[in-house]
């Protein structure tokens, strides 16, 4: 996962042991990424099957385990949208070869050849092998269907030092995204040293901000991953943490603080000014600098106009220029920053409300809010981006998102329960078709994007995994791969293989709950977790929250998709499809059993007064599912009809946990206890 | 853990939020120390609540939540034997005050007040405080029973980085440990760099060794820590990684190599010779210096004699010197390298086969054999360590090791089931009772001791963890702590306190399991292991492992103990005694009904060609005792006489895993098992 472009299975299999070596060859091969990616080769495969590989690299070696052949040089530094990323992988009976035009094959190839190496690989056709680990001989042929596949993260609202940042571009260059688009200030927190403006970060940042000679750390490292980073730093909205350092840049007269609670917040920065431009020109410059790529994010997005309208000094500005309302003001803007932009050698980037009828061409449009604005920035000759539907702090399932593609009008929102998640769900939007071949080829791709209001060091890998690794396969992978069941296959094994790289999607999860079982046994807490999600949307966004709150909750602790639930589920579909097998039976019931029991022994963790005492009408909801579950089985294993009234008291038992969410959480079994109680003969439901 | 040496319970707590702050006074407050300490409590309290802690420090304030006083400067480097860790910590509504004399005190003082951060730790004493974390109002006035309170680690087997050993330091020294007694060469690798002799590395450890500035790095580390490093260079045995690059040590011609196995290598270092003097006492000069301890350790044990036998030079020399044996050669060896080591400005510590009537005594005698010996060397005037019956490598429960004191005749060693491991089944020792007072106080303490033939950084830390808290308790609290079950209680919450300073005794067990599981589900693997332990001392120790035996089947990911298995029993036990109790009847039930469920999942994964098929034994195994073990609950419920046959038929079922091994492994239910069946009313047994 991705899936490749083209792949032909073979016979036969190589077998990893402690004499694994690869061989390089070609002019490609002197490239750093090359060198540093062959290098990270050794201790992954230790990682990965314990077996203790030592580094044994030969130039031009004809023995080798694995060659890797790089025919072309490529410095260009920054990578470039668009760098050659094709490679080709074949794998048979003792022997691997990976061959690549440029240096950036190799790096995506090498992620194959790891992915591939599994326990037991070569069984099914080397029943004489002994256990241990190999991969099977395959032939792959590969290269991405978009040129931009990235992820947007947040590191304003919740500050992720540069150890996250790591691990996340170590995760990103395993499933081949190749941009990390860094949203560095919100209302927040401005989180960039800048030396020209220091006060930026000095009152801006609560003092959690990278400094430059980190910035340049991340990139280098980036760039051995083969991915790009693009800076955003969002204006003339959610910018109150340039305010307080820098009340100048503000309408009013300040003074400033940064933002503690969440939300849309009223300051903006004063777009009539001369001295604005001024200082963004050399903040700019300055950054510009910074960041070698070639983009430059300037957000654009959720301006609340109040502050510009309730200024007669603004208002008369917007007169004098013949501004008819706060959207041609935020155009005025923008064209001002392209100005700034394109001076210091960048193309600019922005939120799809920065689309104007007077915006350069050269700026490129990243739509959130739908494929509406996507296709309509297309059409008037932009570049484009899609973020809308891959927003993963909403907590959507891996199969949503699967299901968004930049090319295709997008399914709804799968059913949130009284979520009403109104950016999720839009009007038509019109159709990809209708777009010329030109304009379509100016969909360069799509991000997922990631804020992290709700979201921490502590649990951040598990709202990114392994959902980012869906969202991956559809950027890279051909169109037509868009079975849900296969995706779910791979999707399982490609997190567990992720873990390897250090991603703590269920370890810090798990230490987590251990927190919040205190001196109780952590166990069962985990096994009552396996069926909850957190709500989806954006309705755990009330006002209590800000970012000093702790995120130490049950929820805070659970991932966004709960595979035992999805597991379950498509068990009870298995069962009820005639003739009911009672092997399905025996797993349901048991898988019911242990739930129950769970919910026994957590019962009294959520009663005494602890951090999962809010969270206790779960324990009545999840007793009363698996009760009613377990009936249900035993009425249809029999075959009889149920007692009279049985049916309608068990759905309305269980109805609250079908319909409602129960606090923060949803029990996505819910539906399937619904349908097993329904597929029982008999009993009257008014 | 360790348990102080005086505590009293007060009423209220400390509640831990984001304004938490410390204040620091006295003239030892200025120790780097104590500053580090310090620092170090923000991001751990952090990470033990995810309450947003950010570092607040004053220095004298008044109105800080824990105050910290440190009376005098200690500018000592390095730290000696016997400084003052004496402090004293109260507790009490909204505040703490940590006090002590000297630095170390406060480093120690530290440690306890962030293991009393507990959730709802006030919810007896104040009902109206909302969820959250607090500490419990106490007064504890502590200080160590012993002086010398360590962990000798081997990294020769398998080599341990930097990264392992720092972690393992930051565990050792929240439990209070205070020695790390570094075991840098054995027959498999020889660790550090010498640049006096460079060919010790670079022939001796397959490039798997420290640079001095690592150990540098290393040794500031731990002095933070309050933890003294003793390195241990083994001679004339265990010595065989020296002889490849530097023949001219061993008694042969040589050509050498390092070893690859494992057991007793026959090659010495020759004792003969004046070179080997000069050699040694170059090198141990330069070794003197990079290690800053008053103490250099140089191992002595287990010498096979053989070779010395075996030549007519060698025998020549000893005919010459009358030397009746090896042994009187050995302990010429010994004097020549006390004298080298005391010219250097250390005092000796050796393994207890060093004991030697002309032996100085300014040596210190380590016991691994046993309390014999440990006593006996004290009675001849040596100061003494106790490593006997502190091997975590044999993979006896915490309980074991809780029992051994140094001052006290040890307890047989656990039935270790066709073990026969003789080292730790000894003939009476005779008592510390024999010892006069100052002969007693030449008792400095004891060391855990862990050999890592069969531990590598993956499993190290469920290796060492929780054992090693357990022996630290012994180690420093009063020598009346001696529950086994409160110290149990107590264990399980320290080991997941632990697991906060990123140990990873349970999350790498949890990948390797993950390994294992290949692409099936891991969670029955999990549960299924959770009644597993590996089988005890050292048989597993055949011919077939050598250092390049990948340790990833599932012995090696299993925990040395069992806690549910251990739980089990206790619940047993509860349960037999009379009146019996139908809610411990359903516990057990449900235990066994789990097992015997992950037993049926993961018997594909054990039956299919893979790493664990050599295991499948255990599925019958665990099958069979979950289905006679809920038959006689059932029996035991109803309270009638079971069927005639049952009884015998069931014991003789189970009799195989109460016992013997099963493969690798121990099933530690089947005893208690047993009993369930054996307390069933009637039945005739042979």
């Amino acid at each position: 996962m991705p899936w490749p472009s083209s792949i032909a299975i073979g016979t036969g299999a190589l077998t990893i042991d402690t004499d694994f070596s690869i061989s390089t060859s070609g002019a490609g091969a002197s490239d750093p990424r090359v060198r540093i990616a062959v290098e990270r080769v050794f201790p992954r495969l230790a990682r990965q099957t314990a077996i203790p590989v030592v580094k044994h690299i030969e130039k031009n070696g004809a023995g080798a385990t694995l060659s890797i052949v790089v025919e072309s040089k490529d410095h260009r530094a920054p990578q470039q949208l668009g760098d050659d990323e094709t490679y080709s992988l074949q794998i048979s009976n003792g022997h691997a070869r990976l061959s690549a035009d440029k240096p950036l094959g190799a790096v995506r190839g090498v992620e194959t050849f790891l992915q591939l190496v599994q326990q037991n690989a070569a069984t099914s056709t080397a029943p004489s092998s002994t256990p241990g680990f190999s991969a099977a001989a395959i032939t792959i042929h590969d290269q991405p269907r978009f040129a931009w596949r990235g992820l947007s993260l947040d590191v304003s609202r919740h500050f992720l030092g540069v150890e996250e940042i790591k691990r996340t571009l170590d995760g990103m260059s395993a499933v081949k995204l190749n941009v990390l688009h860094w949203h560095l200030s919100d209302d927040q927190g401005f989180r960039v040293q800048s030396k020209r403006f220091q006060r930026l970060t000095e009152y801006g940042s609560d003092g959690l901000y990278y400094t430059q000679a980190q910035i340049r750390d991340v990139i280098g490292y980036a760039r051995e991953r083969g991915i790009r980073i693009v800076p955003e730093f969002d204006m003339p909205g959610h910018a109150a943490s340039w305010l307080p350092g820098y009340p100048r840049l503000g309408v009013g007269p300040g003074p400033y603080e940064i933002a503690r609670g969440y939300g849309i917040l009223a300051h903006l920065i004063d777009p009539t000014k001369e001295s604005t431009y001024r200082f963004l020109d050399t903040f700019i410059g300055e950054m510009a600098k910074l960041f070698p790529d070639q983009y430059f994010h300037i957000g654009g997005d959720e301006v609340d106009p109040k502050e510009w309208n309730n200024s007669p000094r603004i208002q008369a500005f917007m007169r004098k220029h013949h501004f008819a309302d706060a959207k041609a003001l935020q155009a005025y803007f923008n064209q001002r920053i392209e100005k700034i932009v394109s001076k210091h050698h960048k193309r600019m980037v922005g939120w799809d409300e920065i689309l104007y009828p007077d915006l350069p061409k050269s700026a490129i449009i990243q739509s959130w809010r739908g494929q509406k604005s996507l296709w309509e920035a297309a059409r008037q000759g932009h570049q484009v981006i899609l973020s809308a539907g891959y927003y993963l702090d909403l907590m959507f399932p891996a199969s949503y998102h699967y299901a968004i593609d930049p090319m295709k009008i997008p399914p709804p929102a799968p059913n949130a329960r009284e979520e009403g998640e109104s950016e999720q769900a839009q009007p038509p939007p019109g159709s990809p078709a209708d777009l010329t071949p030109d304009q379509q080829k100016l969909i360069l791709g799509g991000e997922a994007a990631m804020w992290v209001e709700l979201a921490d060091p502590e649990n951040l890998d598990s709202r990114l995994w392994p959902r980012l690794a869906a969202i991956a396969e559809r950027f890279w992978s051909p169109e037509s791969m868009t079975d849900t069941v296969f995706m779910y296959q791979r999707l399982t094994a490609t997190n567990r293989w992720l873990e390897w790289l250090g991603l703590t999607q269920r370890s810090n999860l798990e230490l987590m709950r251990q927190r919040l079982a205190g001196t109780a046994p952590y166990a069962p807490l985990d096994i009552f977790d396996s069926l909850l999600e957190p709500v989806k949307g954006y309705s755990r966004h009330a006002e209590k929250y800000s970012n000093s709150t702790p995120l130490n909750h049950l929820v805070d602790a659970t991932p966004p998709e709960s595979e035992a639930a999805r597991i379950f589920r498509e068990r009870v579909q298995t069962y009820l499809s005639a003739p009911k097998d009672q092997r399905d039976s025996r797993v349901l019931r048991y898988a019911l059993t242990i739930w129950a029991g769970a919910a026994v022994a957590v019962r009294p963790t959520f009663t005494n007064e602890s951090l999962l005492t809010a969270d206790k009408p779960l324990i009545d909801a999840v007793d009363t599912l698996c009760r009613v579950g377990r009936d249900a089985l035993t009425n249809l294993d029999s075959g009889k009809t149920a007692a009279p009234d049985w049916k309608q008291t068990s759905l309305t038992a269980i109805d609250p946990y079908v319909q409602h969410r129960v606090g923060d959480f949803l029990i996505q079994i819910a539906p399937a206890i619904q349908q097993l109680v329904q597929a029982v003969p008999g009993g009257q439901v008014q």
